[in-house]
Parts: C-alpha cells; structure tokens; sequence
C-alpha cells in the first residue's frame, strides 16, 4: 500500500470500531427505557464523520511506542464519549429554542421525531452515558491507567463545560440575539474565542485524552494539545466556508444559514480567499508542530488534510 | 448538648459548608460568560434544602473510623456535584416543553428569567461542571483515593444517566402523554419503578459516593447502599403527600400539581393514610439496615426522621 492507501485505511478502520463501539455502548432496554434508548441511537447512529472519535485514535497510535501494542481499546472509550457529547451538543444546538434546525446529517433532527422534552433528555442522556463510558472502560485495576481515565475524563469536562463548549453556545446564542437584554456583538478576536470554545475545545479534548489513552508523556501531551488547537480552528474556519459554497445534500444540513441568521464567520469577516488560506496556514502550523516533535510518522497529517479539504 | 442538639448542628454545618463550597466551585467569568455564570447561580444558590448533598456527607461521617480525621474535604465535591446535577434536573424539567413549571423554590424559574435556550444551557452547564468537579476535587496522587474519586463518579453518572434520573424523567413524560404515539400507563409498579430512577437514584448515588469518599469499606457500603433506598423512597412518597397537604408558600413551587396533571402518586393510589404508612415502614426499615451493620451511632437515623417529617 501506498502511504496515502494506508492512512485512508487507517480512518476507515477507526471508523468502523468507533461506530460498533458506540452501537455497543449505548444504553439499552431493560435498564434503558425503550423510547430514550430509541431517541439517542437516532441521533448517535446518523453517520457523521466521526472526526473528533477518530482524531482521538488517531492521537492514540501516534504515541504509541510499540507496534505491537493495539492502544485502540484504551483510547476507543474516550473516542465514543467525546462522540456522544458532540452528540448531545447537536440535539440541544438544533432546539427552536436554540437554532431552530429542522433537518441534520440528511434527516429530520430529533425534537422533529420526538418532540421538545425527549430531545431535551436523549441530550442529558447522552452527556452522562459519556462521563459513565469514561470512568468504566477500559475496565482496569492498573494506577496508572486509573490516574489516565480520571485525567481524561477532567479534560474532556472541561471542553463540555460551562468554560467550553456551552459556554461557546451562550456567546453563539447572545451573538445571535436570541436572549433579550444580554446581546453582543461579535469583532474578529471574539468570533475566534467563541469558536475556541464552541468547537475548538472538544476537537482540543478528543485528541488530547486519546494521546493521554495511548501512554503519552507530557511533551507528547503539549505538542498534541497544540496540533489539535490549529485543526480546530482549521474545522471551524472551513465548516464557515462550507456553509456558503457547500450544497445541502452533501452536506446533509441547511447551506447558507449562518448568512441567513446574519452570523458572523469567517467569509463574511475575512472574505473567502482569506479565508481559505487562514485555514491553509492552520494545518501547516500543525505539521510543523508535529514534525519537531517527532510525532509525523502518522496518520496525524492526513487527518489535518482530511479537515482542510473535506466537503462535508 | 443532647443528641438531637448535636444532630441538628451537624444539619446546619454541613449545610453551610455545602453551601460555600457550592459557590466556591460554580464557574465564574472570565473563563465562563458571565451570563451563563449568572444563570447557573440563580438556581444553584436559590436556597434548596441541601437534601442530597447532606446524606452525602452524613453517610462519610457516618463510616469514618477515626473522629480525629475531618472526611468533610473528602465527601465534599461528591455531595457539590450530586447537587449540581439535581439543580440541572430542576432547571430542565421545569421548561415548558416538560412539566412547564413557572415557580421553583419560591422564585421565577430560571427558563422565564432568562429564556429557555439560557435555560437549557445552563443546566448542561451545570451537570458537565458536576463531572469536572468530581474528576478535579480533591487533588490528589493517592492511588486508593484516585481509585474512589474515579468509582463515586461512575456511580453517580449511572444514577443521573439514562438509565437513572433521565430514564425516569422520560417514563414520567410519556405517562403524562406529553409524547405522541408513546404515551404510558403507570401501575403501583410502573410507579415506583419509575420513581426508583427519577428521585432514588440519585439520593442513593449521593450517600454512597459519599460513603465511599469516607472510606467505606465494602460491607459498609452495602449497608448504606440498602439504607438509601429505603430513604429515597421515603422522600418521594412524603413529596406526594405534600403535594396534597403542603402550602405554595412553604413549599415553594406549586401545590396541587400533580393532581391537576392527573399524575399517579403514593396518595392518589393509596390514600393518604396508608401513603403515610408506607413512609414510615421505609424509615423503619432504613433503621434496621443500619442498626445491623452498627452504624447507627451517627447522624443517620435523624437525617432518617428529618426526611418523614419535613414540611418543604
């Protein structure tokens, strides 16, 4: 195989795991009931990318010092918990009450099927089956593994929480004057702090706790940490450029919304020239940071690749 | 003092260092937008009886083998984050797409104070801090501790989980026929079935992971694994009498509602009298189990009586 065979190989096999790790993992009848069970598979199940899952794997397997080890098993709970907190993000994100989306990766969005109130719970149910995935799997008695779990699970808390991604939403939803008496108004400096947070943090956490999964040491953690805040902000500046010159079916969401709700992106700011060499200039900070610390033997350039050019 | 003296003093110090601690660890700007800082403030610190986090550190103290040892920092952030999460099912069931409550603990809820995508979001706010907090507090290297820090929240995300809280939010959903094409029937059965995930499980999460950042050892956890179910139930059948008997005013949210939503409760399928009944056979039960693995001796039973014989 080529070098590119082999890496397109690599994210179709992660891919593959993740997305048999999440059907196994979600919770299910009797403990589950049947109708929440049903609502958050809907949602969990609907064929995304799996960018942040796979990223976390992908970190796993550039750290990791012996071929002969498979890390997959240790990273792959922290790859389908940030998956199901992205997840939820979506559901609670698409609410009339929020962004009032009625159509997500092809298909109608959850509160559309179910309802306001399962939605609002399938979400909750969600978050929390992420925390319990992580603090349970991989089951071990090992210190050092137990430090890890409880390490990862604080990152990736932290990337969800109040200082992170919903705390990039309340900003999203202020910027978008939807809270009477509290609207902002988005500069350049501010759209890039609520994309740190919105999005950026998680994509930030996935890597970070599949690298910490895989045995990194904290040089391999700081240079991770730093290549994932460049292709996060990679993602967001070309999920902007999408948003205009996507099409709805590929991209299976509503084209030309964030025009329509008047949002601030990077196109609109920048224009879409500058826009698409900012994200350029993003994945090539990344490999330089890799490169220096010995981490580019990986699939973690074809993944930044993969961000930059991808077309859903 | 007299033992009930010393009981009652130990209520009001956990309570107020329950209530220090909880606006200690509530996330504040600039990490956090101020608006969702303030959002999650106003239902946290808007006076709850502590119910929850209060067992939490009741059953720590109630295991400690060494009087000269405070567990109180141990249990802390066990009793903090049940509360957080207890707080954030407040926030959400009381939106109008679930029980549309507009009155909480003698205030405006949060969703008509701030909307309900401020309301949304600080409730997944508040359950992701939960899980940071736990993960985060106490620092420590400790093996054994990290090993407890890392069980109490897997114990507590299973109990706020979709097979937990959630679940049991959800069946009440669908028994009040808010869900179309999944409407529910409740038997005594159902009922309490649905009663053990909704309110038990999360008050059984709260003395057991407080037990078990006490320094529970297994029997002792058993025991008040046992005794906390017998009180959960306790707490929901007296929260349906009061229901029927309590006053708006005292209680704080508005009486009569489940009568006028048509919702099965302990009373409405019992009678009152025996609703009464069955409260303090649990309470009675609750003081067998822990007579038996003699740790009585403790705050336990008072915490017990308080339960039966609240008035909010």
């Amino acid at each position: 195989m080529t070098r590119s065979e082999t890496v397109s190989h690599f994210i179709e096999h992660a891919r593959a795991r993740v997305d048999q790790a999440l059907e196994r993992w979600l919770p299910k009848p009797p403990a589950c009931p049947a109708l929440l069970s049903e609502a958050m598979r809907y949602s969990v199940m609907a064929g995304g990318k799996r960018l942040r899952p796979i990223l976390a794997l992908s970190a796993a397997d550039a750290v990791n010092g012996d071929p002969a080890r498979d890390v997959v098993p240790y990273a792959l709970p922290a790859a389908c918990a940030v998956e199901f907190i992205h997840t939820y993000s979506l559901i609670h994100d698409d609410l009339p009450a929020m962004d009032n989306d009625r159509l997500r990766r092809g298909r109608p969005t959850l509160h559309v099927v179910y309802g306001d109130g399962i939605a609002i719970l399938a979400g909750d149910g969600l978050q929390a089956e992420a925390f319990v995935l992580l603090a349970r799997e991989p089951e071990t008695a090992d210190p050092d593994l137990v430090r890890r779990k409880l390490e990862a699970l604080r990152i990736i808390g932290e990337a969800a929480g109040a200082c992170g991604m919903v705390g990039g939403q309340t900003i999203d939803l202020q910027a978008a004057g939807q809270v009477a008496g509290h609207a902002l108004t988005l500069t350049p400096d501010t759209l890039r702090a609520m994309h740190l947070r919105k999005t950026g943090a998680l994509i930030r956490a996935a890597a970070v706790s599949g690298a910490l999964m895989g045995g990194a040491d904290e040089a391999a953690i700081q240079a991770i940490t730093r290549w994932a805040s460049e292709i996060g902000l990679a993602f967001q500046i070309v999920d902007d450029i999408l948003d205009v010159e996507g099409d709805t079916s590929s991209l299976g969401k509503t084209v030309g919304k964030d025009a329509a709700d008047d949002k601030p992106t990077y196109p609109s700011l920048f224009g879409l020239d500058r826009a698409r060499t900012m994200a350029a200039e993003c994945t090539d900070h990344a490999r330089a940071i890799i490169v220096e610390a010995h981490l580019d033997q990986s699939s973690l350039p074809a993944i930044a690749e993969w961000v930059l050019t991808r077309k859903n």
